[in-house]
């Protein structure tokens, strides 16, 4: 998907919410457990159908499926088909935090670009140019960069300063360089969203994947007030806040429910 | 596997290799990929009874099974079990270079201590100590953090100055203490052996794996020159170098002959 594809899909549905797809054996429903051989996917699908119209973008994080082996990683790949086949303007994100050498790098883009057929996969930054590279080489599929992410742990080295500028500044200035706003986003979490005037005035153009509104406490009013730009440009995630909203049988009903109020306030913000 | 039982094995052996193993379809020799429906597992298998002798450890890079998707990742799945059935003495790493946020490094951690039962992950720091720490609370299981690694990009960011220590140093000086040398492992490229002696001021004791040496030009001189401990302390890789000696019916004997030149030499540097 394109980038002037994806602007279109947030016009039209008025949403920029991307919805995190991080099943978890301990908090998914017990009627789920107990009616089906694979839950994963069974709870993946009723979410999904739930909310599709709600947001533009699905965010499976590949921890939760390779805590559980081979059998998690066939839900994950069963939950990519599901939504191939049946919501193809969706957006789809391979949060999986992936980076090495650069032969390496080429077979984690082959393996969730080609084999597992996502949009676009997170990225870690730390092994630098020839790490991230070869995830821009594939038409129409995106890198998302970590630049300042929403967990404390963000603290210990992305806000460190070199010379004037943090790391994480620095960071998504070079990368910014190694491709362009139609093959690369960056993640910048909520919770920093004081930051987004400085990223900004960096990347002006590019869209931001933002994890962190929500369960981890970020505001969706203030993200929009320092990140949106004309094309919209963010992508704002939440997992937890809407996935596991309920516990009972209604969970795909209250899962929608905690999608819609977000995209409302979207909504709202996109007429202002 | 404890850090005891790891010298242990290494002062047995006489060497402190370890064997990267790293599939490629395209470099798998034809008589292999003919007569097997699963010719990564067969591929491995011959490698790793042919070079047992010679190595400590065994690194397989997620990526290489990865990018044959669900088929990919039971070969990795087969191999694992071969070696925990058959070389249970043998240190096992997944070369997975994961980390998230606290939640969800646990599920990291979870999938490869437990469903795929390694002793030890690598592990990419950019996002601080709550994607680090996961790890650390597994008994007899290794984090192995990404310090200064053996490719060009490494340039990018861990080698930029903060106030006067270079990333890289700060990372190592940092994570060390959320650990300790029992628990902790640091990646440091053969191809900056130089930088060994700054690295060994700061982390005197903990073990360092060591990438680089062979394909990427990395010299095991000067890496044991500079990196070497009382409790020797260093974990050498190398991958393509030896299990892609040859591509003809004899790959596995010629790996063995490369693998024991290494061991050879290790053991020469172990009597000095």
């Amino acid at each position: 998907m394109n980038k002037t594809e994806l602007i279109q899909q947030i016009q039209l549905k008025k949403s920029f919410l991307c919805l995190g797809l991080d099943p978890d054996l301990t908090k998914i429903p017990k009627h789920i457990l107990e009616k089906n051989d694979d839950s994963i996917f069974l709870f993946n699908k009723e979410i999904i159908d739930a909310t599709a119209s709600y947001c533009v973008a699905y965010k499976p994080n590949t921890a939760f499926y390779e805590a559980y082996g081979i059998k998690g990683l066939q839900s994950l790949e069963k939950t990519i088909l599901y939504l191939n086949k049946n919501y193809p303007n969706h957006f789809l994100i391979a949060d999986a935090k992936r980076g090495d050498i650069g032969n390496t790098s080429t077979m984690y883009a082959k393996a969730f670009f080609e084999s597992f057929n996502c949009h676009a996969i997170t990225i870690a930054p730390y092994m630098g140019s020839d790490s991230v590279k070869p995830f821009l080489e594939f038409k129409n599929k995106w890198a998302i960069v970590l630049g300042l992410t929403s967990n404390t742990g963000s603290a210990d080295f992305q806000q460190l300063y070199l010379n004037e500028k943090e790391l994480y500044a620095t960071v998504i200035e070079t990368c910014a360089k190694w491709g362009t706003h139609d093959n690369m986003m960056f993640v910048v979490g909520a919770t920093k969203a004081e930051l987004l005037t400085k990223i900004r005035a960096i990347i002006p153009n590019h869209f931001l994947l933002v994890p962190g509104v929500g369960a981890q406490g970020g505001s969706l009013q203030d993200v929009c007030k320092y990140g949106l730009t004309k094309d919209i440009g963010l992508l704002i995630n939440s997992s937890r806040g809407i996935i596991y909203a309920s516990s009972g049988t209604d969970f795909a009903e209250k899962a929608a429910e905690e999608a819609k109020k977000i995209a409302d306030e979207m909504s709202e913000i996109l007429k202002g």
